[in-house]
């Protein structure tokens, strides 16, 4: 499992207020946290200041891998700020994210042509949010085709099919579960992401059904997940369901964990 | 979601001690705490008891149909303790198993054939126990079929595909699961149902593991469960993993069972 630790997004009230007073020993901390909790890939998200936000995103990117050494995941809407900040990236980045609306697709896929970078390719298009597992094979199948016709191998594609609130339609659960399954057998060695929490937007406990939902996406193939590593209990459930879902040999992963305490 | 509440089983010391002691009160406070959690059927078992076994059946049901009002699920491998229970029983009772083993299913059948009785359909033949999905599939097949042929309908017949634990292999989860899909989508109107803590046998923190097995059977379409219902963490889960995988009409399952302070 891919785990991109998503804590340094300016939508939180304490990452905005550490990044406005350029507070490094913060932010630093943070991503060191997540490092430690299991993250692979630390998440940078500056989106909410406007203007400000590719030197943010360049300056994030600068801090988190001078005291990690990790890799980031660039997210951001905007080209012009994966750029900027790609641009003092150390080693090979994840770009979060392209999609199939037009002038992203077209602005962003120079950027990462012939690269070594991961790209997060987002199910949605300028016909706006897929509803059905169908519409978001079609999107996924022209990303893929797109990214790998510019040298993009497969396993440097993590396909988010796009989660939708269950409390929307009964159906979202499942449709987003089928396109996983479909997406990884259909392009064998592609790997597929998500956020977990707009599953469950506008119903109480959200963890409960967030849970839930992550334990039957790793059952379908999901192999990449954007989640807080922090949190305990979800990371004990990721690594439980790894384990009944067949991809733990040996249950040694799951042993592993055990012995290092992270199951309680 | 069926659930047959597990906790009366001669097994538990507990539960042995009361049935020895032929102790109505404590047996019907279990029956009882159990119908509140949300059993449908009460599971009792006693089958540890050599030789007494049908006499303590007999005297369960009863007491627990006294308290209760609600379906016993008659739980042994021997006919002849069944068929004991059974003469007492009041309405509509699961039985708790029939399998492919000749002597168990030569004897067992003529006591369902042409009754209202719910029957429990167990994956096991006298070759043992199946491993693959195919292996499943083939017992399940046979069984369904000879049992529509003595008149019991497809809604009566809960196939129990066998739980085999991970630790032994790493498929195992993954082949029960897929067998589960098949007979589901195979056999329209049958029903699945299993007991979960089989899965984690030999390996720590076993919750875990039950409750990841749990919500991905239920994504697969499994709709009945011997568990204890008095578990609020688990009884969460399952609401939770219902609502995920679309069996929820408009989450009011899930928005109930929060009002009524079912998931905290």
């Amino acid at each position: 499992m891919i785990i991109v630790g998503e804590l340094i997004n300016a939508s939180r009230k304490a990452v905005r207020a550490a990044i406005e007073a350029q507070d490094v020993a913060a932010i630093q901390k943070i991503a060191l946290d997540q490092l430690k909790g299991g993250a692979n890939y630390i998440d940078v998200n500056a989106g909410i200041f406007v203007g400000k936000e590719p030197e943010y995103l360049k300056w994030l990117v600068e801090i988190v891998q001078e005291a990690t050494g990790a890799p980031c995941c660039i997210d951001s809407p905007d080209p012009k700020a994966i750029e900027k900040a790609l641009s003092v990236h150390k080693g090979v980045a994840m770009i979060n994210s392209i999609s199939l609306e037009k002038e992203r697709y077209n602005a962003l896929l120079p950027l990462i042509a012939g690269t070594e970078h991961k790209v997060v390719a987002l199910c949605m298009s300028d016909e706006g949010m897929p509803e059905t597992t169908d519409a978001r094979l079609t999107i996924a199948d022209k990303l893929i085709n797109g990214l790998v016709q510019n040298s993009i191998p497969l396993d440097n594609i993590f396909v988010d099919p796009l989660v939708q609130p269950v409390a929307t339609k009964d159906a979202f659960g499942v449709e987003f579960l089928e396109a996983v399954e479909k997406i990884m057998t259909t392009y064998q060695g592609v790997h597929t992401m998500c956020g977990l929490s707009n599953i469950s937007y506008g119903l109480p406990i959200r963890k409960l059904l967030n849970q839930s939902f992550a334990v039957m996406a790793i059952a379908r193939g999901l192999d990449g997940l954007i989640i807080n590593p922090l949190d305990r209990q979800m990371m004990a459930n990721i690594i439980a369901a790894e384990t009944i879902a067949g991809r733990d040999s040996y249950c040694a992963n799951y042993l592993g964990a055990f012995r290092s305490g992270k199951l309680e």
